[in-house]
């Protein structure tokens, strides 16, 4: 259409001051959470998931450089580096040499950046955007590499890994050396003026149907008040540990409670989401556990003795106590989120983040 | 901004031809479809999968009126009327209340029609599409409507619904004065100037790994080609029927083989798509069957007789031979694929073709 004529038009474009501010960046991993797992918050929840509430929608492929089944540490490694590796490596490429994280460059980039868990915050999932070691087990050494990490605000367990050690160093009184305000009881009020770090289990937090509480949700909700009065960009890795350890133990019900959990908390983070444009959340997870089936209920029909039908229950089934390999769903809200879309391997999400920042840099 | 001043722009805008052009639906069901099942082409087939083609990914739930646990009449009439029902139920309510499909709102518009499957062309994915019955058993029933259904192009099974019948008609005589072409040998060239209905087998086609050959490609690519020179919109389903039939019969090598034999179709389709910009391509599953996992491959280990994983490989492993409930992948691709994104009933894909119909209409 030729458009003829004197005009003086008014047109749309974002203010500058909003367009220049940095993207944030809300990374959560639902440890062993494959659709299966997203399905049953669906058939075991009361109303509608927040898994609902996304609009755009990725699958990504798990296997890693040694393994067509991936686990924890292989695929937090290909989310925060970029790059595939080897079963059990952390934040080290496929010939063990330590690779830089996104989290290690967003700091660079005067970005805070946090980690909450709900296992040891030295196990592979967090520890693969902060430490660089040859094997997942290494936890004293990845203990070690957090007190250094300069990381704003961690969240989790493992005690244990910071005063028991075999080299006799009391890593807590190192983190407090560090400006940490510690603490190894509860999620008191983070200090503004340190760096915080809850270390709040021997090893683990006690999972949901131990009586976990809010945990997750909590320490989420601080972490981003902490960072927005800090006023600058951040990074924050959440980490739903446990949905992985249900589908180990082949226990429904911790695996149910977990990803409820886990729900409830994405419900916090998307009013964040909704309430400041200039963030990203990408949700996913690093495998399935248990390849998981939520399947027909059947009970046992006393006048003839077979099985029956119970067409208005469903039963979870697990196929084994292991990892899978299925296509893992990837959801994704706020700016950038279109980025997520589509089938692609699991180590693209590192280059999916980047890409988000540089569209939102120009 | 505020643009002051005499200008003469050119804007770009749709050409009206394209823009008036209505829209042309293909929809692909994968019976028995789920994540496992696509993952499997991602493990068991050469290269990258046409899945990976697509950018617009949506999930849908799949539970019925009657059942937690749907089945492909309840699904099919779910995705054909855009309400859920009973399971066994063929184009009615829950009331057995015959409900108009998309089909028949479509051909009264003046749309071409057609049907694909590999199984009888009267069981219930196909049937639900132009058929209304209580029971999704009732074949002959269906075969009758068929009939006088005026699809101008259909192709699968079940001849002997047709000609072997209680009632003694012979019904493939019915059709030839229905003025369709009728082949039911092979899938000879379409007749321009009349209906066609290819019925090739007395119950289903054979699988895959009996040596069915390219019949879904094959049989998709020419109802396009027919539809095509007819020169009018059209609204074409496609069933890759067998993928249901692997999981239920637990054999991972039928399974596998329906998946890349969907996914050879698939591609195809997308060629096509591309090349026909007015065309919107929706592929999603009724249900996901077999409760599948794409798990560990174990081997035994001859110097201490326990098993021992094979890390370069991988296993189909089966939950059960019954459909499950997990979320289904719904993969878009054209105009109004971005309408099927995000998390929904399994009945909204109805809506969704109406949402995309109609802003193709404005």
């Amino acid at each position: 259409m030729l458009v003829l004529g004197c005009t003086a038009k008014k047109q749309e474009e974002p203010s500058k001051t909003t367009q220049e501010e940095p993207l944030s960046i809300i990374f959560m991993i639902g440890d062993g959470m494959g659709i299966p797992q997203v399905s049953s918050a669906y058939y075991f929840g009361e109303g509608t998931p927040n898994f609902s509430r996304f609009t755009h929608i990725g699958l990504h492929k798990t296997s890693d450089k040694s393994s067509k089944i991936t686990d924890s540490a292989a695929g937090a490694t290909a989310f925060s580096t970029g790059q595939k590796t080897y079963k059990r490596a952390i934040g080290v490429s496929v010939d063990s040499i330590p690779q830089e994280t996104i989290l290690e460059q967003l700091q660079k980039e005067g970005y805070q950046t946090g980690l909450i868990s709900l296992t040891s915050i030295t196990h592979a999932t967090p520890a693969s955007f902060y430490a660089h070691v040859k094997d997942r087990d290494m936890h004293e050494e990845i203990a070690a590499q957090l007190v250094t990490s300069k990381v704003d605000f961690f969240a989790g367990g493992g005690k244990k890994f910071f005063n028991q050690r075999e080299d006799g160093k009391d890593l807590f009184q190192y983190l407090v050396e560090e400006n940490y305000h510690l603490d190894t009881l509860q999620l008191s009020n983070p200090v503004l003026g340190q760096s915080n770090a809850y270390v709040l289990a021997e090893d683990g937090i006690p999972s949901k149907i131990e009586g976990r509480g809010d945990f997750l949700k909590d320490a989420t909700e601080m972490a981003l008040d902490y960072f927005d009065q800090k006023g600058k960009p951040f990074f924050l890795m959440v980490e739903g540990s446990y949905i992985d350890w249900g589908g180990h133990a082949e226990d429904a019900d911790m695996m149910v409670a977990e990803v409820l959990d886990f729900d409830k908390t994405l419900g916090a983070v998307l009013d964040y989401v909704k309430e400041h444009p200039n963030t990203l959340l990408v949700v996913t997870a690093d495998h399935e556990t248990g390849g998981v089936s939520i399947g027909k209920y059947y009970e046992m029909d006393e006048s003839t003795g077979n099985k029956k039908e119970v067409a208005d229950k469903v039963a979870v089934y697990f196929n084994s106590n292991q990892h899978s390999g299925e296509l893992i769903p990837v959801f994704a809200e706020g700016k950038g989120a279109e980025n997520f879309q589509g089938i692609y391997e699991n180590n693209e999400i590192y280059h999916k983040f980047l890409q988000s920042l540089n569209q939102n840099k120009q």
